[in-house]
């Protein structure tokens, strides 16, 4: 991913734009087809000098500057009057920016996909691992570990579905001049537009989108769900690493400098450092929507770095989520005695529902308060407390009160959640409807 | 829109899913078609006491538990054993907060109709009126404002488009019971989240989202994108009003409580402002998909408000950007005198192009450097330099140059780009491909 | 709080300024004695329709435009043309939000203070009582809960100094005119910024500051940092009431819609959640810095309502941190179970360290890691598996590794920095240096 | 400034703080004085192999394992065993952030002073020098260039008091070993981490703030400060140099790729771009407050990119905010042009005034709007329309008019306002009070 983001690859990627543009040109009958030759062999990255580049892109705010004057000496003789026809730096940049975030969102959409997989073989393999849910950090209910990786699975696929379907529809060549008219194009900058998106397999936008910044502000928003995703996943997975928790651990956890027993959530710690990043980009970039007339002053310049860095960072966040769930392991054992560490308490919204018949609903509840209250005061199981209610032997045998706690059957909906998730997965597309 | 997100708005639609919900689940036979029928007469917003709720709901960090009890009471009889079935709090305030959302997006839609329907006037009045494109606020080439304005037009039909879609396809119900197994409603469960969905009108996720917060977050990207490209509109206007400018003016400008001459930008101000508040908000809301297992202990009780706000507030800047456009006052002489202020140096880059041929590209480039910078240090007109430059006199006539420095014949593929946006426009879809 | 930061606040700040202008405009002779007396008895609040003024407010984008016309008619005869003398719209609002800001701040402070004393109260009670360290969500080495405690007065204590330091020195004044000359002050214009400084008893600063928007950018970091400290707070108390750690305990838990036996930490929850809120604001705020000219087109309308929710928020956080510790209960034997849960994995560093000398260090980590494997694999206790390693037993006896393996004994200068911090506490100072 | 923030100033700085360490353990009897010095002499950033270190942190989530590996070997013999006494990786992170922030800081802090001497020789030279004030990029009354100068210097000297304040004070040592507790060192805890401080020169803590993050949200909310001033020059550096109002021009504009006339505002711009950047980055920097226990999984480990981007990019903002002042041409003729250009309708609260006494305020007030707006609609001067109305010829003369219409009459406290910011700058002090 750092390559896909790198100064290099920005440096590729206009060269493409250069060398494309003139090849659309000159088939349009805009520019001699041997000019456009003599760019297109010019444009060889190891010709350039990338940090002389960089050095001389400040003194005009943009790198497009310096390198059409390095691109004009390397194509030479006639072809250089003929380098950058009719386009302007903005035109180089945006649609570069649009081929550097395409190589690199390839690359996250194969994370997303190799960790809604691993999403998936978990939430497959312990679609009946009981385990217990939690809510506001407090044990609920029992839930299985299939079931909230299928919640994890439906999350990622939906993240990856809507970051695929702008990779599809809104990465959009940028060409306008250097007012968005395509003037210096005379009439044919429609078919040079057109010629530009097709040689690099970029949408056609309606309009040049110099001024409007929509699509960029959508990809970073669709870059931080994505980041955020996955930092959701590794939240689960740190917490469910806490030495007192254990009930997961990362295949590879992380050594301390000073403690030889430590066995820190490392991938998920990193998901997490990268999708805060990416989500503070975001600010920029849905902030440079509002663009001064035909190029912003300052939003636009602001945008190169915040998306790459974006890219960047979703692409570790994505890559160390898939690292966390490869291979971890799951203490089922554990997971169980997490269950009943609070001696059926996670079962009191059952039992106080199998009461209300005999009891009426708000004296039910009581019922069950004051016997959870006496547990959690350090008193027996909630089965002894509540046995101990004479209101409540009066309505539930020990046997119904004993079925009533266990855990596997108050499941309701889990299995058919789980296998609605694997389905859709399986089918390709989770993202409702 | 404020009473769309008013806290009475809110109360409703807490009601409205606890009535579907008694509904839902009298259909799917859970519990009695008696006892919902009189939860759902019970559920009548007049017969709540808001600010109590409001009050009472800081100590269980939810407003349900207050509102179930009051609504139990209100039920009361064999109802009040049924009240909230199954449900858990969140259920019923994500379900909720779906609602107020597309109440206050069908609001917002509506305005960015009318906006987009504004911009599309403008861009088919002034096709062909003259004016300068700007770059880093500095003149660049000569454009028309229904270029401008053609551009506005796709932007807000984009984003129109965006938050319609997620409107149609992610504003879902959210029901999962205390841990998203529904196990209290045994094996009814997806039939009565089915229900729920079609009574009110929503879309059915694949499985409860309580701890999957991506549609949330999509939603306020999307929000972020309309309110931000409302703000690019608005920005626009307001520095087209500059008094150095005035080539625009708002129908309602704003008065001075000081001094009698001014007309300020008022709406265009206020859209500004919106925006920089709904883009705060998002930051809450993508940084509230990082969830902790079944129900986030902050993130997810921060949305709410950040929400509501980011509705609030988008609606306001779509609203107000409208009323920016609405009778515009454009000034077509001053955007005419505005272009020739330069005595020519927009046209620049034309006459550089056009000597290439007999100067070669660089040396033709120099020689109007000279020139612009001739006329920018308080000499003629570009024409008047340059034809002073015996090179130039070699190369182009007089009338020729003339012909050249006249900006209506150096638009490229304006008119077409305007016909393009309007042609989307009409057919409803600006939204690339 | 809420009340502090209300629509009826801000007017009646806005009427307080007005006031004390007309007041200082006369004791500078700009205006006669009655007319300021006549004003100032018309700046009762009761007397204005809040209502009425937020509506007209829309059409000005400032609430001062409807205000000050209200105001004169309530003035009326010779005072009605003195009323706001000399003024502008953002003189009264910016110094009417410097008064609102210092109510709130007060308030906050107080709040702050309550959360140190009860920090400090826990640092004191506690400052032996043994629990387990924890970084990255690990268990890492033995540390008391008054070493906690202590960290976290030190953080309140920083916060508010910081707080209560911008709350003493830069809540300052705005008055420059509609320009910021003070231009129809004539030459009195420093004699009223003073005059109406001292009034109102805020900071005069060196210049207008219309433009100059440093202050209200650091008031919203440090009620930034100052929420966010309280959410630390927050943080460390739901993730040690975790079911599964429980070692702590809110006064006032939250219950559940649906779950009897629930304890939210909903005090922490809540704290968290407007802590989100107040980071976001700050993005606002940061973000209006960048200001045009003489008053920002935009920014600064959107400063008001950012300040205003962050001033709520904050104070939201402050009061629900100080409500989360007042009766905090401790359970100090389930910090102790949790110490022990691994067996004494915590003190693998010191065993580590003391074998050093006799293995070397390298080594020595070794062997700890060794046997620490094969605890977490479910052998023994560290003690156990050490001394079953021969290299080990060579070093060190039984009854020399049991000694290394109590907690108590490892604890470094965590007494020294509790006292460090109480006593810095008791002088009132804990700023660095 | 890329070098003071770089991968290698990292290690560098890291390394200072190993070698420190091992000087402050010696000195306290912690550990040979023999291996400190061997230490301090492997900690040659010469010998390590940056990449690999880079490489391997990603498996800890920390670089300083990896370090600490290298730097053991490095150090050889018994120095070996003592490498990195007593710390945790974190200790030496924190305290190498803080050496690489105060680098960075004081080459900020110098620009800074650059940026407030260029504002001060503006304010000074051009304290007399008419230009027209504009608040919502609307003219409104006259002003002084001078006094736009030193409004910019006070707020730039505000915020670099801010940040120097903060340097010196808050920049500390952070040392707490694997929990915070020193255990390692046993009572020799304090001693060393006085020790350490003094040495690196850097402030000593009250306790160590391994999970107490004010400092580095406050130094965060400094920068964006910092920057955002820088942005606000910037800004009105853009805008008064937009072609329409052309009052003056950076001394390097940049040029276009494709128009040879263009002067852009690039340092002006790229000024905005950073302060974009920092704020953003600052969203980090305030969320990582909400840190886990004894160290935060994922809020720490965001903390060091996004603290390096700050300062990186609030040293671009701030040295080319001086850049953009340093020779900024001011084109004194253009500022009284536009003064000029609305016929005298920035004079209409003064006139409005001036004619108060003799028609009342109301109705003096409708007269200068029934006036201004003849102006507006394309008539002649405001003069020439206001002695049209006979009621306003009974109350002035055409000479008392024509007085009240020159702008340099209508100044205020302009003077003593520039003025009092020199004496402050002067006195190098310009924070209130």
């Amino acid at each position: 991913m750092a390559a896909a983001v790198s100064d290099e690859a920005w440096l590729e990627a206009m060269l493409a734009v250069e060398a494309a543009l003139a090849r659309a040109e000159a088939a349009a009958g805009v520019i001699p087809v041997e000019a456009a030759a003599a760019i297109e062999a010019a444009c060889d990255p190891a010709r350039f000098d990338l940090e002389r580049i960089g050095r001389e892109a400040i003194a005009a705010a943009t790198p497009v500057v310096p390198l059409v004057k390095a691109l004009t000496a390397a194509a030479g003789g006639e072809a250089a009057g003929f380098v950058h026809w009719g386009a302007t730096s903005q035109d180089v940049v945006d649609t570069a920016m649009m081929l550097v975030a395409r190589r690199a969102v390839d690359l996250i959409l194969a994370d997303l996909d190799g960790l809604a997989a691993a999403c998936a073989r978990l939430a497959e393999r312990h679609r009946g691992t009981l385990m217990v849910g939690r809510t506001l950090l407090q044990q609920a209910l029992p839930i299985t570990f299939g079931l909230k990786a299928a919640g994890w699975l439906v999350a990622v696929q939906e993240a990856r579905e809507a970051l695929g379907g702008l990779r599809d529809q809104r990465l959009a060549v940028q060409l306008g001049g250097a007012s968005g008219t395509l003037a210096s194009l005379g009439d044919r900058g429609l078919e040079v537009m057109s010629g530009l998106a097709q040689r690099l397999g970029l949408a056609e936008p309606a309009l040049p989108w110099h001024g409007a910044r929509g699509r960029v502000a959508e990809l970073g928003s669709a870059l931080a769900v994505a980041a955020g995703t996955a930092g959701k996943v590794a939240l689960d997975v740190a917490l469910l690493m806490q030495t007192e928790v254990g009930e997961v651990a990362e295949a590879a956890p992380g050594a301390s400098s000073a403690m030889p027993h430590k066995r820190n959530p490392v991938a998920a710690v990193e998901v997490d450092a990268c999708a805060r990043g990416v989500q503070a980009e975001l600010v920029v970039l849905v902030g440079a929507l509002r663009a001064e007339h035909e190029r912003a002053a300052g939003a636009w310049q602001a945008e190169w770095p915040a998306l790459t860095e974006a890219l960047r960072l979703t692409g570790g966040a994505a890559a160390r989520a898939r690292q966390a769930l490869d291979g971890l392991h799951v203490d089922e054992r554990r997971m169980r005695a997490n269950l009943e560490l609070t001696g059926g308490l996670v079962l009191s919204e059952r039992v106080a529902l199998a009461l209300a018949s005999g009891l009426g609903r708000g004296r039910a509840r009581e019922v069950v308060e004051a016997a959870a209250a006496r547990v959690a005061a350090g008193g027996g199981s909630l089965g002894d407390e509540l046995l101990a209610d004479p209101a409540v032997a009066r309505c539930v045998t020990p046997e119904e009160l004993e079925h009533l706690l266990e855990p596997g059957g108050y499941l309701g909906s889990t299995a058919a959640f789980v296998d609605r998730a694997l389905a859709r997965w399986r089918a390709g597309a989770a993202r409702t409807p």
